[in-house]
């Protein structure tokens, strides 16, 4: 490609709201526009990224035996009424009205679509396993979009549905997926993890999402430095302390701590680390009528230390909290504890609650929480001596680093990622819910076992952009580049020698399969070395007079600091080296 | 590819909804799936066709300098309301409110995108010629979707939209395109015909339908058999007869003609050729002041030889209709002719009408129209003797097989076509309306040139199938084919050397790039040939163990009546010759 037949379009400012770096960037080298909140346009030096991601996602997809279809962006209603989606979803599903007063939904994803398919078209075992997957637009309406591809509305997802007769055949279905992802995200040439992730109602371990490391990630990763365990925050399992629980060893006292209602202000005033104070969080359950109607509710007490973070996942699996659960409102709060919350804890309440404790709280001794009256803690509470011995003991918390790897084989790291994949076993979940069977080898209709398998073919090169760029732009791994070498003469319109020489080497690169841009623009040395930093073309040949006269041309890597002397004759080789490593 | 790997569904029967035999074959093939209304699932094995036509499409437009992005589907109201298009289009236009409330279309063409585009990035005359396209989704509501692939509501287009810097060089970037479109439907391999369209209110000459030739076609094709004129029926000049008119020789006579109120019953009646009979149709044009009131209308009779069709697109182009009109009320009719509809004519109206005359007309003499009373009609009708010379005389019918060519070269033939290009000199009707400029060479501000140039991508895959099948399936040309070709191993399953022989030709033709297929299901003969003639993959090998024995494949193209022996270590380039034929 020559940049004068391109379009090339660079800003010297971020629009004003870029928050984030890829958003930022990506806008000023000029690969996205912004046509609405969270809609872009993919311009032409974008679109090329998207294209290279989007073509190694093929590649391996069809590798592992998934076959592509495209089914449509607007998708009728009524498929997903059959599985409750279209009322449960919420206003991120966009609603559609047609000339004809029929709803439609512009697919945020394709669960429906695709089992419909299935349903019909494959009758019998014989047929399976199948993984049909498309690449196509989606949209879900944010309420607030932002960080440019990050968390757009509109977006191009890869996403793979397979179908398979038993549960052992999907999770090995699963498994081709999650090794043609690590096939994937390894041909991007990105730093990623795959990381356990919560499998929600369905169990099991089949749920993985693929991280692509990066400081300004959303996610946090948990992993163990000296094991292969790796999982995100929700899911990552925080052992039971070793260590037995101390003696105790103060007396039960009501002290006074007045105005300090945060576990960190009371221990601050008491002088004792955060680490001896619990927290208490109440919720509640209800019981729900058939019309409706909350017949009882239950208030739950959940204790941890203080310095810990509740991890809402990890609740909504303790038994009895399971069908969902809600904060407490402070008219529960006062009826069971007699106190406003600030002064919460497990002795003394007026009502009984359903205690649950982290495991880690049910080893302390000694320890400190609120005395269900203002202004007022307990010091030195004990288990079995203050109150009785926890029944309900569990996983309440999050991770942190230094907390021991739940294989055993070390401890905690936690680092940043941004999800650009995912891998997930449905089970029946969908099957069930539309009837979708099929003829197994004994005659009889089975529910299809299914998997659905989704990476972000416009966010991954935004994620691309977090990890990898400097204060000049982006720095593209080759495999995605825009254009993986770029060549800039200096002076080509007012030498011949260097316009020869350009136009020698774009020819060159060219035949020999390397995806290059010459920049024939004409633009000064300084402003065009800005440009191509800015846009992030991992290789730069530079072709000047001077050089020439002795036969060499510069390369320079967009990570080197400085620019390397190669012969003219020796260029070729030396970049299909660079590219090779 | 293997079969097995793959996604095969043949139907026996064709949806019952299907009215063309494009959607009857593509159903059957399992190329398209019908989701809902006008919404179809492009298969696994219609994708494959799909995407060939996309890159052939893709590397012209990058040949022609084309540069490729991709708009959002789903676009803000704003821009379209700039433009008026999100009133006028009507219910076609798929209006969306997002959970703010916003309005939103999805998009059925992106004129206004990216002319809002071009006139925040394209900013000096330095950066045109511009050519911005993309290959996206695309809606459009049509209120009686119907045959497939050829009239859906969603759809895949290719739309481009050049950007220049003054008439001639737009002018220039058409033609560039036109070109561009010869070598696309070049390499497709169909034969089609590139036809002079109207070009509406822009005026010019710069407009050409790209029409796939299929007797099933919707539009009808004029063309010179021994000229290079094409046009379509709209287009297409009526040019003035060559012969004088001839002399009156009878008298004017009002003719009893009871209850015949068409030309056709009235020229059986009194035994004269239809071409003897005129019909008269009344028009009305109307005034409308600036509340939208309608101030005062005009009514105009427009005179047409009885066997002709009128033209409405000429018609419109008429001095004094061509701001728009309508068809006359039954009350303007007999308020100006003093008579129902059935009997009008020029001789004798109650009030003045503005004639229009088509020019076979204006030639004609002793000719038959109504008398303006029921139950007669006026014969014998001269010029000049019995009403006045027609001031206005225009083309306003559709030419006919056998009519002289525009171009003077020989005689006119007309052929069926399915629409599925168009090349279009739009002018400055959307830079006007967004009011998009770039600074010209003079420093001042310039409104774009513009052209828009659209391929239907989804559509051309159905007008293949339209042109290009016999009773037993689809016959594709080798370009667009799911597969170019199949090999057919018979008892795979049973015979060793069946197995090694397929397996070894599989590989063979894959390394020499051909794509190919091994129906490796264990089919048995007949329904395998069926399959694959259903399909309609161009060229199909069979290999079985008789042949083998005496070294020998057969090779069957699509269209053969029978297969033909070939060695088989002749077979490789056998196939090659066939394919560069």
């Amino acid at each position: 490609m020559k940049a004068s037949q391109f379009f090339i379009s660079t800003l010297k400012e971020a629009p004003a709201d870029a928050e984030v770096v890829s958003h930022q960037l990506m806008t000023r080298a000029g690969m996205i526009k912004k046509l609405g909140a969270g809609i872009y346009t993919y311009m032409p030096m974008g679109l090329r990224v998207i294209q290279k991601v989007e073509k190694i996602v093929r590649e391996e997809m069809n590798r592992a035996g998934a076959v592509e279809l495209t089914m449509p962006v607007v998708q009728p209603a009524e498929l997903w009424q059959e599985t409750g989606r279209f009322e449960k979803m919420g206003p991120e599903l966009l609603r559609i009205k047609d000339r004809h007063d029929r709803d439609f939904v512009v697919q945020p994803t394709s669960e429906e679509v695709v089992t419909d398919i299935a349903r019909q078209e494959l009758r019998s075992y014989k047929q399976l396993p199948k993984n049909f997957y498309q690449i196509q637009t989606k949209f879900r309406d944010e309420r607030r979009p932002r960080f440019g591809l990050m968390r757009g509305r509109e977006f191009i997802m890869k996403d793979a549905y397979s179908f398979d007769r038993d549960e052992a055949a999907a999770k090995a279905s699963y498994q081709v997926m999650a090794a043609a992802y690590r096939r994937i995200f390894d041909r991007f040439g990105l730093r990623y993890r795959a990381v356990a992730a919560d499998s929600g109602a369905i169990g099991g371990d089949l749920s993985e999402e693929f991280q692509v490391i990066a400081a300004t990630g959303e996610d946090a990763i948990v992993y163990c430095p000296s094991s292969d365990y790796a999982a995100n925050m929700e899911k990552a399992e925080a052992l039971a302390p070793q260590e037995p629980r101390p003696a105790a060893s103060n007396p039960l006292t009501k002290t006074p701590t007045p105005g300090k209602s945060t576990c960190a202000d009371v221990a601050e005033f008491l002088g004792m680390p955060l680490a001896n104070t619990v927290k208490s969080l109440v919720l509640a359950t209800d019981e729900v009528g058939e019309d409706g109607q909350v017949l009882r509710s239950q208030v739950w007490l959940l204790l941890l230390r203080g310095d810990r973070d509740m991890n809402e996942v990890k609740v909504s699996k303790v038994p009895g909290l399971d069908a969902g659960f809600r904060f407490a409102t402070v008219a529960e709060i006062e009826s069971h504890f007699g106190c406003k919350p600030g002064y919460l804890g497990p002795v003394g309440t007026l009502l009984p609650v359903k205690l649950v404790v982290d495991r880690e709280v049910a080893v302390m001794a000694d320890w400190v929480c609120g005395a269900n009256e203002a202004d007022f803690h307990m010091t030195g509470v004990n288990w079995a001596r203050d109150l009785p011995e926890p029944d309900l003991v569990a996983d309440l918390r999050n991770v942190v680093e230094g907390d021991a790897s739940p294989d055993g084989k070390g401890v905690l790291a936690i680092e940043r990622g941004i999800e650009v994949g995912h891998v997930f076993y449905l089970g029946t979940k969908y099957s069930k819910a539309m009837d979708a069977t099929f003829l197994g080898e004994d005659g009889k209709p089975a529910f299809f076992e299914m998997g659905c398998y989704g990476i972000g073919i416009t966010r991954l090169p935004a994620a691309a952009v977090e990890q990898n760029h400097d204060e000049r732009g982006i720095i593209w791994p080759d495999a995605i580049a825009p254009f993986t070498a770029v060549i800039c003469p200096i002076g080509m319109d007012r030498s011949e020698v260097v316009r020869q020489a350009a136009e020698q080497l774009y020819s060159d690169l060219l035949a020999a399969g390397i995806d290059v841009i010459l920049d024939d623009r004409g633009e000064r040395p300084g402003a065009m070395f800005a440009d191509w930093e800015l846009i992030g073309v991992p290789h730069r040949i530079t072709i000047g007079d001077r050089g020439l006269k002795s036969g060499q041309l510069e390369y320079q890597h967009r990570r080197d600091a400085a620019a390397t002397q190669v012969a003219v004759g020796d260029v070729l080789g030396f970049l299909k080296e660079k590219l090779a490593g």
